[in-house]
Order: C-alpha cells, then sequence, then structure tokens
C-alpha cells in the first residue's frame, strides 16, 4: 500500500504559497465550528521516523489556534500507568467535546514496535489491532472524530534525512542509536506498519497515508484531509435530526434467569455469624496480599433498589483495610464526564495495583436505566454490551480481577422494604419518589437486566447471581464469591 | 502538650455500648447535612505509630456512608508526583464539595520524619510548617473543613502494642522493622511533633490530640470531635447571609508602574526580524534542555484585551517542540473545577519536568476580573495575593521556572484594534460584547492590575512589564525575557 506515496508527489513552493492562505483560513474556521460542536477531535499522526511528524504538527499549530489543542507523544510509561491496562495513558488524554488533541505516538506504537522487535508474535499483533477497531468503534460512535494520518518516506529518503540532520551541529541531537536501529529494520516496519494499517482502516477511522518526501506537499496534503475530515463530520452533526430519545418496554421472558433463581434461600442467624466472620478474615488476608501479586480488584454491584447493594459492600469493606479499598456510588456525571465517552468516568479512576474498588451501580447503568429511561438511544445501549466486554477483558488482562454482582428480589419483598425504610426514622432518607417511579418499570428493567446478563457474563469477568429475599443469604454468597475469586486468583 | 493524652481516659463496654448507637446516628446524619452543604471536608488522622489510626478509620467507614468517603495514605511518591511540587498529591485529592476524605498520611507525614532523621535543621521544618499553616488557612477559606485528630499513646504502651501483634502470626506483618526503628526514636518523635503540632494549631485548624491507649474512648472522642467540628460548620453554614457580591471601582494612582511605561517605544521590522530569529534559536535549544536539567517552565500571560497575549504566545511555541509545550486559554472553570478552590484547576495541569506550560490568561483572574466585576468577594481577591505567592513559591521550588507578563496597552491603541477586528473578516470572531463591557471598565481593571503587580512581583515569580502599542517591541521584550530566564536558571 505504501507504493502510492513513493511516486514523487511534491508541490511547487508558488502553489504553495498560493494555497497556504485559503487552507489557513479555512482550518481556523473549521477549528472555530468545532468549538461549537457536539464533538471532538483525536488526530493520530503516525509514520516512518524522519517523515517530518513534529515539524508538520509545529506547523499545523501555528496555523491553528493552540489554546484547546493538547499536543501528547508517550515515551516508557510512567508507574502510574504501568498499574493500568496498557490503553489507560490514551483514555486519561482524550479531549472533550469541542476541542482537539494531536497524538504523536498512540496505541499503535507499542503493537508495531513490540512485533517488529519479535517480542509478540503475529497472532498477538492481531489480537491487539482487533482491540484497537474496537476501541476506535467506540471513539467514533461516542462522537471522538479520528483522522489517521500515516506519514511515508521511503527507506533511501529517510537514510539521507538521517545523514542531512546529523551533518548539522544544531540538528544532530535529533537522530538517536535507535533511529538507526530502526532504520536497519525498516524493511520489516513496512510489513508490519502495512498489516496493522490494512487491519485497522475502517469506515469510522480511516487510514490517510501521505507521501512525506515533499515537505510542501506533505503540509498541504495533510491539512486538507484533516480539513475534509472536519467540515465532513460537521455537516454530519448539523443534518443529523434530533435523536429521539424513547423509553424501552421490553418485558423479561417467564423462564429468564432472574425468574429462575430460588429467591427462598435462607441462612440463619447462627449460621451466617459464623460465616461471616470467616470469610471476612479470608477477604480481609487475601486483599492484604493484591499489591505483592501485582493485582487489584473490582467490585461491582447491581440489582432493584433495596436490593441490599449497600449492605453488602459494608460487609465486605468491613474486612478490608480502609486504605485499599473505594466504594464508588454512580450518580449523575459531571460535565467534564459528560463531554467524553460514558466509560471514561470508570477508567479515570480505575484501581492502582493492590487496591479494591467497590461500586454501588456502574457502567452498567448504561444498558439498565440508561435504556429503560430512554437516555440512551437504542443503537448506544445496543453497542454498549461489546464495549464493557472489551473494557472488562483490558482490566482483567492487566491484572484487574472482576466481578459482579445482579442482586435479584422480588416484587413483594421490595414493597416490603420500601415501607419499611418509609416507617423507619432513620431509614427515611434512603427511599425518594424516584424508587417508587422505578418500580412501576419493574418488567423493563428485569428485562434489561436478563440481557445484559446473558451478554456480558465472560470467563474473565461474570455475573454472579444472588438470591436477595434473605439479606443473610445474599451477604454470605457474596462474600463467598468474593473470597473464592480471590483465592483462585492469587 | 501529650501529657494530657496519658491521664488513663477510658470508657466501660456498657458505656460504649450506650452512647455508640446515638452517635452514630447523628454522625450519619451529619454527613447527609454535609452532601447537601457548600464545604467538603478533610479529616487528617495523625498520631503515634500503633495508636489505631487506620483501625478507627475502618470503624468509621462503618458508621459513615462509605460511598463519597475516599481515604488517602501516601507512600513513596510516584514518578509523576516526585516532577511536581510537595503539595502537588494532595491537591490532587482535594475532596469536591459535600464529598470527604480521609487522610491516614498527610502532608505532615514528610516534614516530621525528614526531621527526626535529621534529614532537615530545625529552621527547614519551621519553614515547611509554616507553608502548611498557610496552605490549610487558603484551605479552610475556600470551604475546606480541617479536621485535623492526632492519636497519641505513650512509649511503654506503644511497645507493648507491637510486642502484642507480633506474638499472633496473622497480625505479625503489621509490625515492620521501620515500626521499631523509630519506636527507638519515640522520643525525638514526640518532641518534632509536639513543635509541629504546636506550630500548625491554628484557629482555623486546630489539632485535636486523642488519647488512644483505651479503645473504645479513643474512637467515642474522636468521632465526636468529628461530630462537632461538622455541626459548627453546618451552622455557620446555615447562620451566614448570603454574600454581597459587589463589583469593584477602585481609580488607578496616576503614577502607577503601568502608566509610568513609555508605551512610544518602537522597534522597526527589519531589526525585528532579525532579533526574532536569534531569540526563537536560543529558546528552542534551551527549552529541548529542561528536561534534562530537571525543570520546568511555565509562562503567564494578562493584560487588556487585544494587548497582543495571543501573538506573543504563538512566536514562543513557534521555537519550541509541539511535544513540549501546552497553551491554555483559562475560561470558565468546570463543576468539578468549582467545587474546589480555585487554584485547583491550575495545580492539577501543573507540567512535568521537561514541559512548557503558557498561559493565555491566568490564575490572576482572581484579583482581576473576579475582582473587578465582583464574582469574588472582597475578602477573597483580597488574601488570594498571599495564596498565588505561596502557589508560584511551590513551583519555583519544584524547579518550575515561572514568569509573568503583563501586556500594557493604550486606550486609544486598543480602541484601535477593536475596530480593526470589527472590519477585518477573520478577525471578527475576536471581539464580542464582552470586549466593549470590560473596555468601559478600563480604570477599575488598571488598578486591579497595579496592585496585582504590587503585591505579586517577586523574585522567583516576577512580572515582566510589557509597553504592548506596538507589537514587534512587545514581542521581542517577551522573546528577550523568556530567553533571559532560561539561560539564568539552567
Amino acid at each position: 500500500m505504501f507504493e502510492t506515496a513513493e511516486v514523487g508527489n511534491h508541490l511547487e513552493k508558488a502553489d504553495y504559497k498560493r494555497q497556504e492562505p485559503k487552507l489557513r483560513t479555512a482550518l481556523l474556521e473549521a477549528q472555530r465550528a468545532l468549538a461549537g460542536s457536539d464533538f471532538s477531535l483525536a488526530l493520530l499522526i503516525g509514520g516512518v521516523e524522519g517523515a517530518g511528524k513534529t515539524e508538520f504538527t509545529n506547523q499545523l499549530l501555528e496555523w491553528l489556534d493552540a489554546r484547546g489543542v493538547a499536543v501528547h507523544a508517550w515515551g516508557k510509561p510512567t508507574d502510574e500507568e504501568r498499574e493500568r491496562p496498557f490503553f489507560w495513558r490514551f483514555w486519561r488524554i482524550l479531549p472533550p467535546k469541542r476541542k482537539a488533541a494531536i497524538l504523536l505516538t498512540s496505541w499503535y506504537s507499542n503493537p508495531i514496535i513490540d512485533r517488529v522487535c519479535k517480542k509478540t508474535g503475529q497472532a498477538e499483533l492481531d489480537q491487539r489491532l482487533d482491540q484497537i477497531v474496537d476501541f476506535e468503534r467506540m471513539l467514533a460512535a461516542e462522537r471522538v472524530l479520528l483522522v489517521k494520518l500515516w506519514f511515508h518516506i521511503s527507506k533511501s529518503e529517510q537514510r539521507r534525512r538521517f545523514k542531512n540532520l546529523e551533518a548539522e551541529p544544531e540538528t544532530r541531537w535529533r537522530v538517536t542509536k535507535q533511529d538507526w536501529r530502526f532504520h536497519k529494520r525498516y524493511d520489516k516496519f513496512r510489513e508490519v506498519c502495512e498489516h496493522s494499517l490494512m487491519k485497522t482502516s475502517t469506515g469510522d477511522a480511516p487510514w490517510h497515508i501521505v507521501e512525506a518526501t515533499d515537505r510542501r506537499y506533505r503540509n498541504l496534503t495533510a491539512t486538507r484531509i484533516i480539513l475534509d475530515a472536519l467540515r465532513q463530520r460537521l455537516e454530519q452533526s448539523r443534518s443529523a435530526g434530533k435523536p429521539e430519545h424513547k423509553a424501552d418496554h421490553s418485558k423479561p421472558r417467564a423462564n429468564s434467569v432472574i425468574r429462575k433463581l430460588d429467591l427462598g434461600l435462607k441462612l440463619d442467624a447462627d449460621a451466617f455469624d459464623k460465616k461471616l466472620e470467616k470469610l471476612q478474615n479470608r477477604i480481609g488476608t487475601m486483599t492484604r496480599c493484591l499489591r505483592k501479586k501485582g493485582r487489584s480488584l473490582t467490585l461491582a454491584f447491581e440489582g432493584p433498589d433495596a436490593a441490599g447493594k449497600g449492605g453488602a459492600i459494608r460487609r465486605l469493606t468491613q474486612a478490608m483495610d480502609a486504605r485499599l479499598f473505594r466504594v464508588d456510588s454512580v450518580a449523575a456525571p459531571s460535565d467534564e464526564e459528560r463531554a467524553r465517552p460514558y466509560l471514561w468516568r470508570f477508567w479515570r479512576d480505575l484501581p492502582r495495583v493492590g487496591r479494591v474498588a467497590l461500586y454501588d451501580r456502574t457502567w452498567y447503568g448504561r444498558v439498565l436505566v440508561e435504556r429503560v429511561e430512554g437516555f440512551a438511544l437504542p443503537q448506544e445501549w445496543r453497542r454498549a454490551y461489546a464495549e464493557i466486554n472489551a473494557f472488562e477483558e483490558q482490566m482483567a488482562e492487566s491484572g484487574i480481577i472482576v466481578r459482579k454482582f445482579w442482586i435479584a428480589l422480588s416484587a413483594d419483598e421490595q414493597l416490603r422494604r420500601f415501607k419499611d425504610r418509609q416507617v423507619t426514622p432513620y431509614k427515611q432518607y434512603k427511599i425518594t419518589e424516584e424508587d417508587w417511579r422505578n418500580r412501576a418499570k419493574w418488567d423493563a428493567y428485569e428485562a434489561a437486566a436478563c440481557e445484559m446478563i446473558e451478554r456480558t457474563s465472560t470467563e474473565h469477568a461474570p455475573w454472579v447471581l444472588v438470591e436477595g429475599n434473605d439479606k443473610r443469604w445474599a451477604r454470605i454468597k457474596i462474600l463467598q464469591s468474593v473470597a473464592d475469586a480471590l483465592e483462585s486468583e492469587l
């Protein structure tokens, strides 16, 4: 594919001088339109070393209003980054709506270099590329416009440039030993890059290969690609009708996984006390070992109102060192969170090695409340299953133990608990109008929960269904599952 | 002062059982009131090793609703923390309004340990404690309720506890070699801690010493202190009248530093081009050395609308590698920023080692626009000078080179530029109604600027006054200052 970028494209100085001012004005205008839009721009500039990625970026920043454009290039991961999944460092810097980021290295750099240096095989490369395709598809759907440029020069041109840079005292520093090492492997790089670009050039985020031998041609061509992409996306935003948000009224199947639970299961107080103490001791001991083993733990709790999520969480945290755990209660997102993909708020707070994160309601809000209430569009919550699976897979890969609990409750038992909350003074704050409103949509919530469990119960992040009518039974089952998970994973 | 915590306070089990439920309910109620308040809670739990800081925190989290309470304990700084000022790691986790954080280590840990281990002398300790007092005063004024508990046990009690813990296989891990090393220096610790507590027990954030020998006494006493502090602060919020926001109409003095500038200074185009190229080369070379020298650079730009801040920034960034700099344009804060002290947004984005941060408008908004327009109360902007000086001092201490530019402009020249913007198509977006409104308050803005320069031009972060009527003159003066600053600091 790179042959198309070795055909000798170039631009005369006079042509450049004529075209540049217009292009520049148009670009600035597009940036201003972006600032009033509903999406963000992530511009990936990849390519052959020496092709002028930084040079072009400098030029671009001069043409653009540099305020509101962040430039990122990653070297060795920091220790905070090493303790999280690979994609974390990229999630951290995702531009909010209306802003732009330029990525001079990206999620492509490591997979490609690792493959060239034979740290990974072809299968692993392909797997990582698949992850990238998923990631980019999600970004595109979540209103991040990805523009991917690839600057190409031939092997001989690369050599010529390195030599020229080395000849001048003030540019000598720009050529590193690694540059020459990589130059020797130019052909292998070419092969791996070609493969990678082919596999990741998608409708949502196609690669644009730019012949970078002639600087003037490179600069104007690349800028024009960015401008076209921006304009197209702006047009798309303008012409898109206001999406119709509709509540979802699916009905649960009669023999759903949830309905099949035996909600009559019970535990008596004595058995409970004995088991609780034993399990808490085990959990306490094992969570202390997480750090040493380079692992962390994420526990997600979902279930109808009054199912006992808070109580179960409390029995778990009782067992743990306060320095190690964090309980998050997922409420309305902040404006910084709303300006980014919905998973961003969970990515930003991923636990460090050795820590435990407990979630009272989770990222599954997307396919539960947002689906049922119509806050998310059908296409949004439908694609969320795969996005969430990818998220949890990456957690698991990086050593985070993930367990998810659905605490089931009968409608009668919920009613009993609501009424109890209303008459008990110190529980009254727990019951709101909203709880009653949600209750009226019991069936829709149950249908959504069933589909969620079906689509997102994976080996690395299984759902544990908990019979929740008896609190003692539910709590012991949850603690038991956590203890078992820790035991099998550590 | 610790004698008062060695008097044998204790609580019988029966008394504890009687008092606990009431206290617990009251505490939960106070937490709910906090969730509807206009401040946040930072609970510092310091004290002698083995006094039960973590044990108490566990108990407290059980009594509280753990959602919305973050627990923090810092060990060795991460590399991202090491590249910023000492207080950065604490700014990172400041709880937003309506939430709470428990700090099991804090800004006291390092100064005390460094002094005990003789890494620092008494004068340096005192200097650090002064910084802490300033920091805490700012937090208190910015609506962070600081409750500082100190758990005390005697040397013999500490020894007894370590021995007991070591005697049991399941608790042996809790006693480290460092614990015993510190135990040997108990008396020195006592002396340094006593001194530190005395110096930092202020009206805004007093220390509360709790005798921690008897667990029941310790838990209830500490909880009561927290509860009282919360209730008092809640009462204060309730009884505080709505503050009266008033625009500021100060008049500038006739012979102010700004008026004394010779705005007739000019540079011709030839001299400009020559100087620009030389200066850009020098700046480019030196900014590349920042990383190696462990330094970073922060450049702050203020001045009337149309003074040429953007143009000057552009001439600087032209000289730099796009991977190294970031241009921030300070606009309205996000809701996450509004929920924390006003300096938080600047702390969170402090540049890493090797980087350059350029600000088009800055933290000085507090004493400029917020003062003039009445967004900040007089007591708020008046204290801001000292807060900002402390902020910049900490930047400078940690190796960030700070330079601030006030670009002065005559009212006539501003008018000329405004009119020019109105008639030039690609500049029209730059001029808004607000610019004209601000212009009408010229005198008040000038008075505020003069006071700002007077109060915040320090050796480590000086203001450079720039005659801005001639853009060429202004740009060269700014680039010259930056080049000189880099040269003298690197």
